[in-house]
């Protein structure tokens, strides 16, 4: 009896024992709660950034730019094409490649100079002189104005600064600017503004060169100052650029540039050049501008030149070579609709993959455009080969998908990446989270610099702090960049200070102006206590070379590899992250910003007009304390346990943010202004115009 | 030995067992799986349906009705705002009220008859003969064309049809319209177009009647034909309505009427008659009709008068009573910005709360309102009544929110239903799955009628098989509304047939024109074999009373009982379904059906001006291939057990299907028409001139 009860209670043990293994023990396999459970609620992944950013290599940055830059590669080139084909083969790369890449084609209207008959100006043709072989390629395109119309006038010389309203007005004054043609320097007003601006006036022709003043801290000589013995533009260097006011494809306004795509008369094209223009460089202008008669121009007209600047009589001084000359231009530029290809590559996401985390840069240069653009491709190829890498090998698939774009024909005016946004206008606009442009990767190798939608602030910083400053022992991106440029936020104390996309400058335009994403530039630059210059000085010249890049702007490539790292880094954490890294309070920051600027400088006025600005303080007011609530709830929810949707309703609220601020119909004469809060100054113009 | 072998033994198999009952016995609590994994799969609850179409009572609608339609409640009157309070205090019922219920004010302007100084024509002032005391309550509005200007024009009379361009264009051929007064016929052309289109040949007045064949079937007599002794108009009825052409407030455009909102100046308002006009009974058309002199109109012209209809002399037969006379319209109205209320209502969606059901009617009527638009507000309050219970009791909890509308000021041009989608137009873009609009839920009582996107055809007909047929034996709704309207489908064989939305006749107009929204709008409708009424005969006149509807549209309210099962069980659909009951294949029928209509009507003439169809016919033929596609992974996917972020994707994708068709630009003088796809002709018109 005994035995049997031991024997049961030993049993009725083992069996407790059994459950509570079985019950505690071993893990439900397909039966307990399904398999993605635990994926959705996935974050980043800390050791997955220190990885990508110990893989980042500057010289392998530095072997693509070499391969990019090995021939001039102007939007639709021979050129042009072989980086397609390049870029391509990258991301088709079995071992380093993205899941899919593919090319995609526009046919976009596009401005030439006539090789066989170059544009001259009455001292001569605007030729650069050569100092490397590479610099006298045949591809490589004279300088010109694209979108000046061709033509052939002549007349008396004025000079006009930098060609805006305001400067033709003040020469208007004194000199009948009828049948002249006017000088101008860069800087100021856009390019094809300069001759926008000039023809109300009765101007036939513009030049425009760029001031030693404005270029080269005053230098000007290239027998030991400019180039090829330091990074300054040497006398014959020539900016080329296009010369029209809006972006995107001229012929298809807000309809992709396709085959069967709608095109408008060419004659209806409005923001172009209504008279020739054409750049030269100073050496040209110096002998011009220092043999004009005339009076004084005033004090901030005045550039570099060892002269004094004046209006023009106009015409040249009666004691000048040039006495009683017209200067004559003879512009041969031509319009042709050319084809023009994007090549895209994605890696897809392995929870949302309809979301769109979008990294791009254009691929188009005017020459062999080292620094600009293919600085940012070099970065762009290097990113792409550490990721696909690691996606190949399976050790990593982003949250979100990932959407590489290498835009073409930017240079005449962000073509490439304006049609990709027409062409996919919904299906952007509803799943795209970012976009972050990285286009001259690296200005100058001081100091990081950053423009975005303030909600990007922060995921920049985060970015920043876990990058080694290039050449810096135990200083962070972040450390060396807030002693270059900071501000002190209310929320946060000192901090670097992140600019704002106002403008179209580069590729982000079409995302932040007309999709209304946020987006974001990153880029290295200047130390501005060492130089002046309104930009690298090679900007859009022959000069514009891997030898020059490697020797004068970034050599040993550290700076392109912080690069890489930090834009590398916004881009995983934007991917990757459970909570989308964007920060509305800091967006409510800048609207208060704003706000406090536009009442100091506004209130007063539109009171005595009867105009209040309550409700406007009132809706900053309650974006504020939206912006509280939301990032109170992320804060004090456990959001890896929540259900996947609350998450995604959360991070579809701040994927959506600037979307709210669109307005299709605020700016319609406008192309591609969309979004109200970061209109640049031309269409806020319109707006104080209208009222 | 044997017996420790066997202890061992016993031991082990008890062991076993035991893990076995603890590993699979044993359901896991907290730690197996979240315990939302089983709520976002879940999908629509079919006894859920059955319980809500039984509760759905036709004596609760009649009582609602009943109470809407005590007095007179045109907008911001104080009758308007009796039926606010009673929406508020039942939608804030603790037993059968929603989550939350609120009222939402704009300033809107609107347009009035003067009371001391009556609009007056000619033969004397229009008034209604009042049969039943509820018509001479004093709250009645007088009959008058609202935003016709004040005016007193005198001139010859001439008869100008339905006042449609050609209309003019034709009489203008045989009489001098210069100083006339046209009278016109409700039909054929908007009601402001009348005056609209009068104006360019110098018709200084207009006046409009509803003659006796569009809405009586030819009966003209009170004493034995028409109301009170059927449905039909007295002979003394008049049509009141609104004469602008455009929706929403006119004074802000694109900016919802609240205080702070900048207004324009009433001078810039356009679509509005630019001449006084003034409806008027058939009673006094005909002695004004049988009248007229000069040469006899068309045909087609022809009404249910006993008299030859003349284009007039202008003016009289000299052997009428008024040989010589002129005809003068008094016409006081004014304009007012005045105070009108949305009642807003809540369900909070459970595990999708940022996707919403949108279900909504307009409140206020001209005069009683009974079935305009009251008769829908019955059935919205009913469905309010028993999904109300359902939640307060915790039966229920809807996957998406669904919202509750009823909207203010819809007469005056749908007012308050457009200053609610300017007012939140980014939120409810990203996140509106679908809108239901049910105005007159009953306008006869003898099939369904449905209008909308193609994609919501199968979601109606699903609805429709579930509910029985108000009257009928064994026969649902579906069985009886294919007998009356059909039409084969390729893909579904003979089906009954949906219109489309491709006006503004409702508050369906701003969701699916300017906002892109999946709209529909269901009602029961009229008999066609028995009736050409062009509507219900007492539309917008004193006769719409509770007597009118129970007695001669409704008795016994079980047609409005069948719509508040049938858009109730949709509604219900829409907010529990896992996967979004859209059908995007119905769309591509749609398109498929429009391509083949557009290519037989104008592929030659394109041709012979070197335009192609074909790359229409390639954007259809994709549309089609990516709809198939989708419904493909909808059919093949086990979409329960995904995750539900797969699932949200794909109602993200059927959420947005109509949004893909919005373009801000295409018709920027149009208000509100921003989807390409179901423009109305008017707009479609001015894309054929552009061209």
């Amino acid at each position: 009896k005994n035995w049997v009860l031991i024997g049961i209670v030993c049993g009725a043990a083992v069996l407790t024992v059994g459950i509570l293994i079985g019950h505690f023990g071993i893990t439900k396999g397909g039966s307990s709660g399904p398999s993605w459970v635990e994926d959705v609620a996935k974050d980043v992944d800390q050791s997955l950034i220190e990885k990508f950013l110990s893989e980042v290599d500057n010289i392998q940055i530095q072997e693509n730019l070499r391969e990019l830059t090995k021939v001039p590669h102007m939007a639709t080139t021979a050129g042009d094409e072989q980086t397609v084909q390049f870029m391509l083969k990258r991301w088709q790369d079995a071992e380093t490649g993205l899941d899919d890449a593919w090319r995609e084609e526009y046919l976009v209207y596009l401005s030439f100079p006539d090789p066989k008959n170059p544009n001259k100006v009455t001292v001569g043709e605007s030729t650069e002189k050569t100092y490397n072989p590479e610099e006298d390629d045949p591809a490589v395109v004279q300088p010109y104005a694209a979108y000046s119309p061709a033509g052939h006038p002549k007349g008396k010389l004025v000079y006009a600064n930098q060609g805006k309203p305001s400067d033709y007005q003040v020469l208007n004054q004194t000199v009948d600017l009828r049948g002249t043609i006017a000088i101008t320097r860069y800087g100021g007003a856009g390019r094809g503004a300069k001759a926008i601006n000039a023809a109300p006036y009765g101007v036939i022709g513009v030049l425009v060169y760029t001031d030693p003043l404005d270029i080269n801290d005053g230098l000007m000589s290239d027998i030991n100052e400019t180039y090829p013995h330091s990074w300054y533009l040497p006398p014959s260097g020539v900016e080329r650029g296009s010369f029209n006011v809006q972006f995107g494809d001229m012929l298809t306004p807000y309809l992709a540039a396709k085959e069967d795509t709608y095109r408008i008369p060419a004659e209806d094209i409005t923001g172009i050049p209504p008279i020739p223009i054409q750049p030269i460089g100073f050496e040209d202008a110096y002998i011009l501008i220092c043999a004009l008669d005339g009076e004084n121009a005033p004090q901030d007209w005045q550039g570099a030149f060892n002269c004094t600047y004046k209006y023009g009589g106009p015409g040249f001084k009666p004691t000048s070579a040039f006495n009683g000359s017209d200067v004559k231009l003879d512009i041969f530029n031509y319009e042709e609709v050319k084809n023009s290809s994007n090549v895209m590559g994605i890696i897809r996401g392995s929870v949302e993959p309809d979301r769109y985390v979008i990294y791009g840069n254009h691929r188009d240069s005017w020459v062999h455009g080292a620094i600009d653009p293919s600085s940012g491709t070099s970065v762009m190829l290097e990113l792409t080969r550490v990721l696909g890498r690691m996606v190949k090998q399976g050790q990593w698939r982003p949250r979100r998908s990932i959407i590489f774009g290498s835009w073409g024909a930017e240079e005449f005016g962000l073509i490439g990446s304006a049609e990709y946004t027409e062409q996919y206008f919904a299906k952007l606009s509803e799943r795209t989270v970012a976009y972050i442009n990285v286009d001259i990767a690296v200005f100058a190798n001081a100091t990081l610099s950053a423009s975005g939608m303030p909600s990007v602030q922060n995921i920049i910083f985060t970015a920043a702090k876990q990058v080694d400053a290039p050449g810096l022992v135990s200083t962070s991106v972040y450390d060396n960049w807030i002693k270059y440029s900071n501000r002190t936020s209310p929320a946060h104390g000192v901090i670097p200070r992140i600019g704002y996309l106002t403008g179209a400058g580069s590729d982000y335009a079409a995302f932040a102006h007309y999709l209304g994403i946020t987006s974001m530039d990153i880029s290295y630059t200047y130390d501005r206590s060492k130089t002046n210059a309104r930009i690298y000085p090679a900007y859009h010249t022959a000069y514009d070379t891997f030898n020059y890049a490697s020797k004068f702007i970034d050599p040993g490539f550290l700076s392109h590899q912080a690069i890489a790292r930090t834009a590398g880094n916004v881009l995983i954490q934007l991917a990757d992250s459970l909570v989308l890294p964007l920060n509305c309070s800091d967006y409510a920051e800048t609207l208060e910003d704003y706000l406090k600027t536009a009442v100091s400088l506004y209130e007063e006025k539109l009171e005595s007009r009867k105009i209040s600005m309550e409700p406007l303080k009132r809706a900053v007011a309650n974006f504020r304390s939206a912006a509280s609530h939301l990032d109170n709830v992320i804060r004090t929810s456990d959001l890896a346990n929540e259900t996947p949707l609350k998450v995604r309703a959360i991070n579809d609220q701040l994927m959506l943010l600037d979307r709210a601020f669109l307005d299709p119909l605020a700016f319609p004469d406008k192309y591609g202004y969309c979004q109200c809060i970061f209109v640049n100054c031309l269409a806020a113009c319109r707006l104080t115009k209208a009222q």
